[in-house]
């Protein structure tokens, strides 16, 4: 399996502290050591780090652990390999240009033997979800229109990732760069954080962050994950089936569907 | 305007000694200080660092100067802008999914008022390059196909280039990761290094580099590049019109077409 990490905020901001708790797991204090990569939009453009080896030692995920790169929407993943081998192509997030846009798109869970509609868009890995990535993008060009409403697009990935999760796990971030696209079927998180701030711990090292100093009066950042990254905040879990749309930081749209009753992982 | 970097290689060979040259190039020794970008192939994998700032005084090239990151090929490009602003979505090189591979584009010059022919792929960012490369892909798309032989796909690429050209100063490089296309219109230069292999010194900063301890007697790692990087190496010099077709560090195809007469920069 794997962990996802988002951010949406309303102001360029860093995921140093929640980059350092998420990392730690790929190796260190969790088991998901095959690969890592994030993503940061700055306006239209993206930029992504990827690796096919264990955060937790790696050089460049160090750096972005330290390097503030500020951006007002975020995605990260750390892998543990079940299906498709270990190697760059099969590293999340995945990034294609739909619309003049780029999307990008990370995933929990298996669908196993999952193949993508023939159409244009093509997984170069060998992954489960890459498939499910160009599936939606093939399904999103012929069914959807750039000048969409928020509503109306997400209605359709509503409808979409309902589907998918009938297939398998899927616990899903998206993004276009505007808005972070959100999908549960067992597990994920949100902490939405402004004034007042206060103090953050990581669960998984030890580093505590004021946001208090870190940010403005009219700061909203919102962190999205499978599992909570500090021990001392509340968390709000998302329930299977449950969708949220956001925007700057925000909640803009959300709701909950059927979904099949998956086995939850154990939480501490 | 800018400059280009590619290797292509028969090992997986790091970038280290020819991008530090040519990143000092971005704000210390040349003027290209409004980005840079370098995109590595792994296996069908890419993974590419972007910044919209000066690359000689980033600590992101640092790393990348200093952490070997292997490959067969890579493109690299550092930008002073004229056509676009500068920002990240501006920022070469550019990436793009065709036929389940990541193709991955950088070019030097300028085709003024350049608009792609409407299609699937298009630009992100408001550079005449990325419009040109969205261009090449819809055409590629609709003309070519994924089993064409290497032959069939030069062929196309050299009539796409030699349009291109026609409408403005056209160095290209162009890759899926399997072989890198290269174009020439006012300047482009390569050195293929194999055994015996020897010292080298950059042209830029002071270092050398003794690649026969780098290497093993099998390697053929070729570089190609807008400006040679070394001072005691004979790099061979492309003709206004020629391209070439590299593949494991070595010319697979190459021709020179007919191009405009572009003023040609002056070389010290």
């Amino acid at each position: 399996m794997c962990e996802l990490l988002a951010m949406s905020a309303n102001t360029p901001t860093d995921l140093c502290f929640s980059f350092t708790g998420l990392t730690r797991r790929g190796g260190d204090t969790g088991p998901h050591r095959d690969g890592w990569g994030v993503a940061f939009y700055e306006g239209k453009g993206v930029r992504a780090f990827h690796e096919s080896g264990a955060s937790a030692s790696s050089r460049i995920a160090e750096v972005v652990q330290t390097h503030p790169i500020k951006s007002e929407v975020a995605i990260c993943h750390i892998r543990q390999a079940n299906v498709g081998s270990i190697c760059l192509a099969n590293t999340h997030p995945f990034i294609r240009e739909l619309w003049g846009q780029y999307w990008t798109f990370a995933h929990n869970g298996q669908l196993e033997g999952f193949r993508a509609e023939p159409g244009f868009y093509e997984p170069v890995g060998d992954t489960d979800s890459e498939q499910v990535f160009c599936d939606l993008l093939n399904r999103m060009r012929a069914q959807g229109q750039r000048s969409d409403s928020l509503e109306g697009l997400s209605e359709r990935l509503v409808k979409l990732s309902e589907g998918y999760a009938r297939r398998g796990v899927f616990n899903l971030l998206l993004s276009n760069g505007d808005w972070l696209f959100t999908f549960c079927t067992t597990k994920m998180a949100s902490i939405t954080r402004r004034a007042p701030f206060g103090p953050a711990r990581l669960k998984d090292a030890d580093v505590i962050v004021d946001f208090e100093a870190e940010t403005t009066a009219n700061d909203i950042v919102s962190v999205i994950v499978t599992e909570p990254l500090t021990t001392d905040e509340r968390w709000e879990l998302y329930q299977p089936g449950e969708w949220r749309l956001w925007r700057k930081g925000e909640v803009m749209a959300s709701g909950v569907v059927g979904v099949p009753d998956y086995p939850r992982p154990p939480t501490d």
